[in-house]
């Protein structure tokens, strides 16, 4: 057989934000190896689900997690109101830009207290307006524009070969749904996400969603991963994708080092120049890392660039 | 421009099962209404949701729904070992075949008192058995035979016209997930149904979901069930089928008088010769039918044939 060298096309590398090294290669093998059915680790596509953390995974999560700062801006609406909603423990702090002290339960109550008793549609149009408008106070762009370049492109590279890409997010779910289309290209029954309870109540002469200060247990965050995950696609992940303590169970969920055929990454924040240096909260999950077989992805020498153009 | 008649190939009937006449002809419009790019009633693929009910809508569900059987077998294996269990009000008589007095709160209880305790894995496998094996006593038949043929043409053709065909039933989300894929072609993720809470607990030196005696509210039946829509999709059904007092939330969420361009179907249990005919509990359904504008499919006038071969 006489080949046509002109013929022979390079395959176009998926991957181009990716240093090469043994991360990229790990992730490449595995992607070819659940998808080549002469395979015997071959994973039909319908099984080729992967989850991916939202804030610090796949955009930029520091000073604060970019809903909180949603939360906030429609505090400070409400306020001049009712003032006293500013009394909150933490709240005039976290309003001065004091985030420290913020607990993830605070952000909770935060949610009930800002984002409750509209409807579902006066809540998607709040979330879509911040989305659109909102400014990052350190780097001054918009938040969107501060979404992981590489994880754009591992986002279609691995639905270019059938996987099923889910977001698996410790914030509010319908906040998220609201970016994920035209952040990530991933539709709303993608997003799995904390809920919060939800009736049908009567308004001008029409039946809608009213949001109800109450949570859906439990918060998907940690142990709570697992569980969302179940409770939404039924099927274990074979990929997982996160970045800090509160996908240490999602993680293991998917990768343990008895298991062959998964993988699991963890993004770690070590690009002090480019965005942030931290592990405040990733302590546990670096730990893990190692002992599970966990991949490790660091920012500053796997990511040739860090955001979107 | 000269035609070869030889050319010129029927369209083969997608709904073999369903008699020709306007309940027919009201449903294949439809599709091909929204599935027309040069129509303005257009309906991009992402957003072609359907959500079936599925007791008494895809299958039988007389005498009893089919979960209460799965649930009553179990209960006479674990009363064997824990006879206070048959002292829940309501189960002798349902052990006895007498299922008249069992509410639906009856059944929640019962769900929890048969199938918490459990791994996901383990229920998942009792769930199977009885699937592959569950008679019906009045057919004589495989549960898993009574299945409505039209029902299953129905679901293929919209699928063949880019649908995304969801369950959506009153019943264990997890107990119809275990059978949805071989009855209906339709994956674990879209079947949402009423929730048991899970916890991850250690076992075996391997982190399992266990079902815990817990409802995640709220029940999938009723209000429930755009609820739990909205929670799992995140976008508004523009087709939706069901059978009774159960679904009218549902099918009122699909579709009002106002909307043009969307269609919900009550199937009417009419056929005392071929099923079963009753409208208990389906009353309300019918009327509201009228007022809504929601299609009336009946039994005996628009099944050809009743179930699958």
């Amino acid at each position: 057989m006489i080949i046509n060298p002109a013929l022979a096309q390079p395959t176009p590398d998926p991957l181009p934000s990716w240093s090469e090294g043994p991360v990229k290669q790990t992730i490449i093998n595995f992607v070819n190896q659940v998808s080549d059915p002469h395979n015997a680790t071959y994973v039909p596509p319908s099984n080729r689900i992967a989850t991916f953390d939202n804030d610090g995974t796949l955009w930029v999560e520091k000073p604060i997690y970019i809903q909180v700062v949603f939360l906030l801006q429609r505090l400070k609406k409400l306020a001049s109101s009712n003032p006293e909603l500013a009394n909150y423990p933490h709240i005039q702090e976290a309003l001065a830009g004091n985030y420290d002290s913020l607990s993830k339960q605070d952000i909770i109550n935060l949610i009930m207290t800002t984002h409750a008793g509209v409807t579902q549609e006066e809540f998607n149009k709040l979330a879509k307006e911040f989305y659109n408008t909102a400014i990052h106070p350190h780097f001054q762009k918009l938040y969107k524009k501060l979404t992981y370049q590489p994880m754009i492109e591992l986002l279609e590279y691995l639905r270019s070969k059938e996987f099923i890409t889910y977001i698996c997010t410790g914030g509010g779910m319908d906040f998220v749904r609201m970016i994920a289309e035209e952040n990530y290209g991933i539709p709303p029954e993608q997003v799995i996400g904390t809920n919060i309870l939800k009736e049908i109540q009567r308004k001008d002469n029409k039946n809608v969603l009213i949001r109800i200060p109450e949570l859906v247990p439990p918060i998907n965050d940690k142990a709570g991963k697992p569980i969302h995950i179940d409770r939404h696609i039924g099927k274990k992940p074979i990929l997982a994708v996160g970045n800090s303590d509160g996908d240490i169970e999602m993680l293991e969920y998917t990768h343990t080092l008895e298991d062959k055929n998964t993988l699991a990454l963890l993004l770690n924040h070590d690009d002090e120049q480019r965005e942030y240096k931290y592990n405040l909260g990733t302590e546990k999950a670096l730990i893990e890392a190692k002992k599970q077989g966990w991949i490790i992805v660091s920012m500053k020498k796997d990511f040739q660039q860090i955001f979107i153009k």
